[in-house]
């Protein structure tokens, strides 16, 4: 085991569980605010797992990030996706400059936005765009291993130390986003060797393909598997023979929000499939993670319920690049604002009959307006 | 017909559909931005219809207001709800004061909120409330009608004038929320009859009450129903006689807005049963409404079933107030955001290739990330 990998291990082993003391204050300090108790939903959850992660009761993430990673996948040249690899390049640049979908939506709702090349096939040359690159882009897992071992290690420590530094600049929660043309395929890949599950079962039609290359997409990922034999109860393995750049940092970025106790939100179908990755590599990450959008690429139920998370919503999505990351931040807001905003009972002016009555139903947190 | 409700009828009569022109005009422009088509899903919708509202494809609507109507309920004297009346005054002034929980997650968003007073049975004397107060609350609907004909017809002006004023103030979204005690009997009532479906079908536990509870406000809810006879055909005449003055002040709120051309957000159960009223007497201002969350309380769905309409999220709540009502304004943000802020396929250095691969598939809006 080389000195990258250890580093990364011992990262991972010191990622804990949330503080339940903060979270069962924080439950206990909702029941005393003035409405019917559980009537906010999963914003009152949002609020306790916030403080389980915090360790503190009352939180205001001010600086909210959504990052996105971006490369390139050498499995394109299978004719697996929609769009020609220099799409990839062209989005990273628009989307450093505030023009793309996750981009303005970040912006507009007062998120920040660092875009990542870990493997961009082109020179980016812009200070725009943080520079992490690996390779220009990954091998065809069609045909051999996506990256070497040591690479996919790079890829996940270049996610934790991205997350760090931003923490350090005052990031309190972080999205986790990508753009990568043919980063559908891959995560399909991923995805089906991690849940075991067939590829039809995880496999959708990425930006929009045809017949045809939805045919091909599916046999050309069976092959991939069959290929590279990655080892299923190994995700480094797994991500360095069918993933890419991109989900290996992701991952790293998952790990990193746990490592460094912020909340790290889930974007779509890939952002979910490295989100799997991470919670396979370290169990207890998966409490850091806010699933925010239910995405339309069918893999993203699989992942989802393989994570044990259900999306905050669904607006029929599926743009990536971190796209459903500023809405679910903006819940997260309204969960923290509910919490520290709210007149509690007490400073109500209700009467303890009001709590007594509320009290004595059984039915109150699942029933009701 | 008086004059009162001759004005309704004039207003009701001027209000007009969507504008096809600017709505195909913003579905055209969505499609030439640097996307794959419809990965945005109802944030696409969002805009395709706000063009519609408004007449021009580019919108972004400045100030969004949440206006909760609260008034009291004779009901209550019959024990269906397991707040004291008292409740409606101490949450109107704290609603008033930013001390609630739709108060608060509108102020932490950014949009405003306006507190009406349309038939507490309190004294409320605040400059922060809003004062269009009809009565101490309305008459018990088990024993006679809620309140007179003309009483309902104000009402309904005092919303649809409130909105007009909150437009020339410079409005250009505003939400609808509540707060009244007993409002669940009422407007589970209310849509008994809209919808001809079983009491049974409509009524949920409001903010928590026993089974013993539960079963009274059933029977009572028919009791008022068959002592009333309300006429289904004639929505004033079913408010009058088992609504409450917030319901139908809220009915006017959705006409006003429609009235005055611009979006009206639904918040949860009692929100959407106003809707439904002001859909069935006014059938162009269902295309004005956004609906927002799936609230928990079960009649909610029977409500936006009957108005065709499907929630933007489900985040459990049900609370009322308008507390869904900031996070579908947000989600217009975003809306907007990536209507005027993404580049379009020309600006974005995409070449011709990705636009016509994508144009040839007829799968592309439904599938794939």
């Amino acid at each position: 085991m080389d000195n990258n990998e250890s580093n990364l291990l011992r990262i991972i082993g010191s990622v804990t569980g949330l503080d339940r003391t903060a979270a069962d204050k924080a439950r206990a300090y909702q029941a005393r605010l003035a409405k019917p108790p559980g009537s906010l939903g999963r914003l009152e959850d949002l609020s306790i797992q916030l403080a389980g992660i915090t360790g503190r009761v009352h939180n205001e993430p001010k600086k909210k990030l959504v990052i996105a990673f971006c490369s390139d996948n050498g499995v394109v040249e299978e004719g697996v996706a929609s769009a020609p690899q220099s799409v990839t390049a062209a989005q990273t640049l628009n989307m450093a400059h505030g023009k793309t979908g996750a981009a303005v939506i970040a912006k507009r709702l007062g998120y920040g936005m660092l875009v990542c090349d870990v493997g961009v096939n082109a020179e980016i040359n812009d200070p725009a765009v943080t520079d992490r690159k690996i390779a220009f882009g990954t091998s065809n897992i069609a045909k051999g291993a996506a990256m070497t071992r040591d690479q996919a290690i790079t890829a996940v420590m270049h996610g934790i130390e991205l997350v760090s530094h931003a923490v350090k600049d005052g990031a309190g929660v972080i999205g986790v986003g990508e753009m990568g043309i043919g980063n559908t395929t891959t995560s399909s890949a991923v995805l089906a060797v991690l849940s075991r599950r067939g590829v039809e079962e995880v496999t959708g039609r990425g930006a929009g393909i045809t017949d045809a290359a939805y045919k091909k997409k599916i046999s050309v990922i069976k092959k991939a598997i069959s290929v590279n034999s990655p080892d299923c109860n190994d995700v480094i393995d797994v991500l360095s023979k069918v993933g890419g750049f991109d989900i290996a940092a992701m991952t790293g970025a998952f790990i990193g929000a746990a490592y460094n106790r912020i909340p790290a939100v889930i974007d779509g179908f890939i952002s979910a499939v490295a989100a799997l990755c991470a919670y396979r590599l370290c169990p207890a990450a998966r409490e850091y993670m806010i699933p925010s959008h239910r995405s339309y690429e069918i893999g993203y139920g699989v992942a989802a319920d393989e994570l044990g998370l259900k999306p905050l919503f669904d607006l029929g999505m599926r743009l990536g690049e971190g796209s459903g990351c500023p809405i679910a931040m903006m819940m997260l807001d309204a969960a923290c604002a509910a919490m520290n905003g709210m007149a509690t009972f007490d400073e109500a002016n209700i009467n303890d009959g009001y709590l007594d009555e509320i009290r004595k139903t059984d039915s109150f947190s699942v029933k009701g307006e």
